[in-house]
């Protein structure tokens, strides 16, 4: 399979076609972001590597930060966090509360805005210093030093972070939050605030192919089985409204996040990072889904 | 790996564990199974096949025969389907209405009741005699000349299925039904009284894990991508609202009926069918999903 | 209170005024209504008789003909009704099918759909012949020997009936209808297909100001407390979606009905019937709220 | 009538009977109010007074008191206080987070805590002292210069009040709330916390009874037209979830609270205060509704 011939054709094609879809304009520090840029990155198991584009240029992961806050507390606390959140496509908007009325204040997954915050939590309850043990994980998971929170964006997620305080507060009328909610949310708009470029993105998750282990230094992130919950996890519920559509179009497993970024991930072969800033109406990456599904067509290669 | 010992060895051990659940009891022809069987048939693309316990009995698949009127409908139609229904898990249970009266009588996806409802519709617009048709076309695929409906079955789906009335007449106030409800209904119910044993199951859904061609002839029942498709949408849909759970702790596509049954398939490799009357209180079969985990797990073989 | 003079003055000031709103399109029988037709008659307990413009002309009174179906079975059963409905406000629309899901089956109010099919479904049970009876309990309470339903109308309304087809099998399926969908389905459309004149109408509802008796003959249709509980059904559920609207600028029990007709009542002194076609986007009639309004806010009087 | 009379047998019988229910547990100052108080309070617009029982006793107003904001406001700001609120029932619980996610944060009526709250905001945005001025407001309404808020309740409500902070939050993130949330939340809490007796709380709603004037120095706290809708708004929204069911048996406009309070006005005629801490399952005192049920059905005497 000449992956690199492939992503070439189909990152040029996707880039040819008309650049649909509306920038985030929630906080101006996405509301800025260039629509125009465009990039992707390819790391294999077998240490093929093609990048294209603006493949280097840092973007806010947003959400697509859940899964290494999902990573970190299924690593400390293993099946019993499934007592506070659980697995199920909650078949509504991400940031909605209608679900958690009906279930009780138990959030249906770890990526809808309502399980991340639980997630959240869950670590505070677990670490001494969240934030910072946090970051220390997620650095030396990618083995890149450099990686940070933007206090710039962490910020301004809070000035505008309404819906997600009434989302912590609800939860915690419920009993299902322990700590502060002011805490449990300056810990989540910090999340979020999370920059990486396409690079960085596609090694950060290659462990989810790998089984479980990294690649830089073949150290156990979480065990086989884990590797394996959390990638059915993203293929159920990593594109809030739209997974079924992702599923069914590109056929692996991913994760997208409000920045236009998207990762996916095909277990066994590779992670690859996509990124460009315009949203489709279900608020995922216009260009991103174009290129995974147009690159699983032609690839012939899919999980299912 | 040798399927035929850890097959054995699962079984054993399910078979030997608390056979929990209730077996459906809204027509007597459910009610009636006896509770206690339990079978299940694996058969490979390479010749392999593996039956264990009661996997000769034939059982009502209810639900498990929307996936071959979806397949059906997709072979005459192609994507065209999807401007009458969609592709993403409900977040409710499988009969409910409330979905529809948001999303205006669209149904979520082909596997919830309403959506299968829509398929019968399209079916019956599409052929001239459908319930012979549909028949026959499970017949060519499967290489099987002796499925038939259950009469006495429809008759008494028919009885009880005032729900699946008012589903079939909410979504023709929307104008998403063509025919008469009555009509539509009727081959509903008759679509849910197909009765196959476990080996039969297996061996009809073997073409899934083989790319859209069946093995007895090598002919395509759908096309690679559109068994792919289907696939994909077995993972985020076909357990109602345990799909999250099931691709979670199996790792497999499937799809489960009320009277028990199970079909689960790892693409390329092989398809089984599994059945247990007794069910968990989302409706899936209790001996089923716990088999289908223990298998996966032992085998270490999911697509994640 | 000279209410011939302010009724004349209000009355002339809303035919002046912007004729907004649409006429009911989904059977021609309601399409085809002149638009411009605006008629009010009021009836009092001091024999006062004001009729105005249109006030003679018939029309389908469409859902106030539920106030009847309530009263009749009312009467029959007495507080026993209330084991099969509600007498909340809905909170959500006419013919919305979401509540019935969270309350297992039981309507919030006689008014709504749901709940008038409940009624239909008793006066069925409770009737030997009751198409027949129920226009006998009309002409008599009336005392108006020649309404009739429009077969006509009836028919038009089960060719689009498909939305009152699901809820009556949707109620059937929770066990709270006892007859066959069909028969109470053709009941409730025939109930619909009642035509009176705003006279008719207003001397009609006169037992509702008077306590239970009809004045034509001073005969108990029921008795004093169950007219009392009818007028508070119609205070908070007589409007749909509205009626919080209506009872804060009318301040009268009243029902309304797609036809363009409302009946409003003041108990111990009056009942008005208002007719005109056009209606606003909460489906009551545009001129006929408007002219209620203004009515009881010239005469300073309403309930509170 | 007399009601002296009526009143006492009524009270004597209801408190002869069982005292079912349970008292409101989630804050100290709640839970541990003697379950077997039961005190009545009628004022007349005639000068009648009568008191029954443990009339003199002060509770915690709570959920009454949001009459007082919302007569307030409505002073100030008229008509105009209807773009951020409306007037129809809810149909869900009081603090119940659904509608407003579909109604875009414009929250059903003002008795239910997301229009209570919104209410405060349109208070603190039009006051400089809002919790002074709006007792000084009370004061003078009431004729009563000892009127106060209970710091320790307001302090209580606090610290368990997660969901109406998520609530403020929630409206905040739609644009409907000008203020700081926790600005907006202490002011509510503050509100919350108001005591009274029967006899205050009875004469402070005089007014209503008497078409806007207060009793004591004949000043118009408000005009007719606005007493007589918050007399409406009051019939189908005082008793969130059981509305209707209070017009229906009881034919009053009134408020409960859940600290066991209720007032209920006789246009025309008198207000009443009743209290008696054991609540039903709808959150309503239990007595308290027996009470004005029996009292309306004695005097034959409701606005109906």
């Amino acid at each position: 399979m000449d992956y690199k011939k492939i992503i070439t054709r189909v990152f040029n094609e996707v880039k040819a076609g008309e650049n649909q879809g509306e920038v985030s304009g929630y906080i101006p520090e996405l509301a800025n972001m260039n629509p125009e840029m465009f990039g992707v990155y390819l790391t294999s198991l077998n240490h093929l590597e093609v990048g294209m584009g603006d493949c280097h240029e840092k973007f806010s992961i947003q959400s697509i930060a859940k899964v290494f806050s999902l990573t970190l507390a299924y690593r400390i606390l293993g099946e019993k966090i499934w007592e506070r959140l659980g697995v199920e496509p909650s078949g509504t908007a991400f940031n909605s509360l209608v679900q958690l009325e009906t279930d009780k204040g138990i959030p249906r997954n770890p990526f809808i805005n309502a399980g991340a915050l639980v997630i959240c939590d869950i670590l505070i309850s677990q670490l001494k210093n969240p934030k910072t043990e946090f970051l220390a994980f997620l650095r030396e998971t990618t083995g890149n030093k450099e990686l940070s929170y933007s206090e710039k964006i962490a910020t301004a997620e809070k000035s505008v972070g309404y819906r997600n305080v009434a989302l912590c507060n609800f939860i915690k009328s419920f009993g299902n939050i322990e700590n502060n909610p002011e805490a449990v949310t300056d810990f989540y708009f910090h999340l979020c605030s999370i920059e990486m470029n396409c690079e960085e993105l596609s090694k950060a998750f290659l462990f989810l192919a790998n089984g479980g282990k990294t690649m830089h230094n073949n150290q156990p992130v979480v065990n086989t089985s884990q590797a394996k919950r959390i990638n059915a996890i993203m293929q159920t519920c990593g594109f809030y409204d739209e997974s079924g559509e992702f599923t069914f179009k590109v056929g692996l497993p991913g994760k997208s996040g409000i920045g236009g970024g998207i990762i996916a991930i095909h277990p066994g072969k590779y992670s690859i990072g996509v990124w460009s800033p315009r949203l489709n109406e279900k608020g995922n990456s216009h260009r991103g889904m174009k290129f995974l599904e147009l690159l699983t067509t032609e690839t012939k290669l899919s999980i299912f």
